[in-house]
């Protein structure tokens, strides 16, 4: 039977999403949990990966499983067993051909900027700190530009990545703020390797004035990786939702 | 020279406030902090203390020192040697006859449940975690008894504190939610020693069915701690606002 689930999590502690061999990732803290539960060797397969430290709030998996156990028994067990850092939001009977990856048609994320001098503990972990206050409306002016179907290889760090086609759809790009706590949404049909981290180091460039909007058309023609581009750190952001 | 200072932190990593032999506590951190910043021998006086794993949003403070660095700069230097968290809100110069502990009027104290069964991973330091759904309206009609000046002995862990005058006045207590998330606020002129604690525990019983808000007098009229009321969990609660 195959189940899908929604999970939400801090990535702090974390590897980033997918197992290897230098330390503990989600992934293998949710397969050791539903294993437990199940006592089968199950593999769980995500919508796609998500870097060190980076959170989700909406990651979407399948597993294939033919524990008998109640439905609702088996989301309370695994999520028993599951560190509190991670949980899973949802699980549901899903379709048998349902996939996390494949059948995704787009995603959304979320990077949190701390715009000021003092993060509040609270989320400390939650937010990239800029101390230099933003210009909010030239960010804005930037982000409109990214909106529809562009080739993206500037804005990536494909280099050691076979991936061939590197046009996205971005449907949308908004900058939100409440005082110091500013947010980039953004969503589209697909991202390349480090693109939502590298589309947010261009809109800080922009709101510290460094380099202003325009600078996006010549960017994104050179077709390659600009270094003067940073990649904003991991902690800020989220991966939101996964849309099928 | 006199500071006063408004600190944030999370309770999480802490024994507590107030230095002792068991282990790192809030006050140890903020002094090596100024002490590192001001090479002298400063010694930090709360508003009062805060119990291992408790959280403050607005902890108050003062500290004499005779620096000569401006006001600014001290500021974000003692936050530059913090751990990210602990935080100095504010730093601001004060009357020479300003006392955090002995000037309060009063306090503030917010206590944060999560009302279901599954605790999002990125709060989940600050909630105390409650399945069972609380009878919201139980509980405020609980809390509107409290309001008013009492005798609060039955509500405090005592024993062992050399408290003769047990009287406190409770100005508000309120109970608010957003769906599944649960704040019980509480201010008042003075706290006995895990009064906040009982109180939430006392009202978490009545939120659950397990008492009716009417045992209330009867509760308060004994004088002496119940061990049937539970002092709530030391994660859920946090130090909002001193006043003075």
């Amino acid at each position: 039977m195959r189940f899908k689930s929604i999970i939400a999590y801090d990535g702090t502690a974390y590897e980033g999403w997918q197992s290897q061999p230098s330390g503990p990732t989600v992934q293998d803290k949710v397969e050791e949990a539903i294993n437990k539960i199940t006592q089968e060797e199950v593999r769980i397969h995500g919508s796609g990966r998500t870097d060190a430290g980076v959170h989700a709030r909406g990651q979407v998996m399948h597993f294939d499983s033919d524990t008998v156990i109640p439905l609702e028994q088996l989301h309370k067990g695994i999520n028993a067993m599951l560190p509190a850092d991670i949980r899973l939001s949802t699980l549901e009977d899903a379709d048998p051909e349902f996939h996390a990856r494949f059948d995704a048609i787009g995603k959304e994320y979320r990077y949190h900027i701390w715009n000021g001098p003092i993060v509040p503990p609270f989320i400390s972990h939650y937010r990239t700190q800029v101390r230099m206050p933003l210009d909010l409306d030239q960010m804005k002016a930037a982000a409109e530009l990214f909106v529809g179907e562009h080739d993206f290889a500037s804005f990536s760090a494909n280099a050691n990545r076979e991936v061939e086609d590197t046009v996205r759809r971005i449907d949308r790009l908004q900058i939100f703020n409440q005082e110091e706590d500013v947010a980039i949404v953004i969503a589209g049909n697909g991202f390349l390797y480090k693109m939502v981290r590298t589309i947010a180091g261009f809109l800080l460039l922009v709101g510290q004035g460094k380099i202003t909007p325009d600078s996006f058309q010549e960017l994104l023609e050179a077709r390659q990786r600009n270094k003067d581009i940073p990649t904003a750190p991991a902690q800020g952001l989220f991966l939101w939702q996964v849309y099928y």
